[in-house]
């Protein structure tokens, strides 16, 4: 969905919408436009600065103050919709700790569906959102997993804990999770491309669990670790 | 590295060498270059077709001849190599049948290389083969494992099994991995994006294995399920 105007695209940002796409007219430089790109930058949207020409060309309003941006429609859902079914029908809730690449977000998105997971959590900023490349990726897996959007991680895995949820943290050097007993609702935290489970994270999580290593480099894609771990648990559960 | 002139690429184009790159001059109708060009298609090479300027902006020598392609310069492995690995030390070989996106072959580079497995088989035709992106995407793991590229699929099961290798079928429908035992050396076979484990490479297979599926669509990225499958049978190895 297309949104035009200096108004409508603030909303937009400010909303739980995901902005695919800012394009934004050169050289603005009042208050009120450097506040929106201020806004923009702040939530991590890309922004293409471009002359007003191609702004002119791109409007159907033809009324675009210098801001158009592309919103994804996703429908989030509520964290403590998550919470409940993990705890009354033990499915794993995954929480994602800076997943940054879309690819593996909608990889990961593929394994919740097929794992049956309660839901996937994602933090608000610094991590990549539900936009069209995500949903491309997961191939139609995105309409039948739920994903909720917290502003804090740490937070909400104290929520978890809060409501008897395990929160274990999927990272190297922890039990080795072919020894780890599933007997519980759980929630796993997976760690973001390249840095892992934060440390501070991490030390809020009950346990950390590792996959076994047999390699020198040892580094699994993120989505792979995630689906190796899930079935993991999964099968512990007795599912 | 880079490969300028008729002759230079032709042979190219008839070695082991992977070609990231072929470009070649617009409107060329001798004999000599359509062989060329014919030799490319048929090896799956994408052409890009461009002005004579473009190509004499590109060549080093200037003596391109029309024909200028970028070649990754990746050892393959030996096949009987695997397989003595294999057998000797019971670790799973990964046969995978027409993985056609490299971003999917860089992953499963990476499960091959944190599960210490003997090592990965990929046909000569219609499926990705080690190039740039396959190695950038496996992030150093491409250097630590062991890639044989065959003719035939098939042929290559019919010698796993010669040599009292199992040979699996990664597929949906078939036994259940986590009620099956193992414990013979096994090679594994994982289906190309979307189309799977082809029929005749299923039925030359001693078994066919599925991971227990939960969701409504069941479509796990083919990375993914490499890493699932195989972790699994390193767990039931005692690994």
């Amino acid at each position: 969905m297309k949104i035009e105007g200096r108004n409508a695209v603030y909303e937009a940002l400010k909303s739980d919408s995901t902005i695919d796409r800012l394009v934004v007219q050169r050289a603005l430089k009042d208050p009120a436009s450097q506040n929106i790109i201020n806004l923009a930058r702040d939530k991590g949207v890309k922004i293409n600065f471009v002359d007003k020409d191609a702004l002119d060309r791109e409007s159907i309003t033809k009324r675009h103050q210098g801001f158009i941006c592309s919103v994804t429609d996703f429908k989030y859902a509520d964290f403590d919709e998550l919470k409940n079914i993990c705890t009354s029908k033990k499915k794993p809730i995954l929480i994602l700790d800076g997943i940054e690449d879309p690819h593996n977000l909608g990889s990961i998105i593929r394994v919740a569906e097929c794992a049956g997971c309660a839901g996937i959590v994602i933090g608000r900023h610094r991590q990549a959102s539900i936009n069209e490349t995500v949903i491309k990726v997961a191939q139609g897996a995105a309409s039948h997993v739920k994903v909720a959007r917290v502003t804090n991680i740490n937070s909400a895995i104290d929520e978890c804990k809060h409501d008897f949820i395990t929160v274990y943290a999927a990272e190297l050097g922890g039990e080795n999770i072919y020894k780890t007993t599933f007997n519980h609702p759980c929630a796993i935290v997976i760690g973001g491309e390249g840095k892992g489970v934060k440390r501070l994270t991490k030390e809020k999580c009950d346990a950390v669990l590792s996959i076994p290593m047999r390699g020198k480099l040892n580094s699994l894609n993120a989505s792979v670790a995630a689906g190796i771990v899930v079935f993991e648990v999964l099968r512990g559960l007795g599912k």
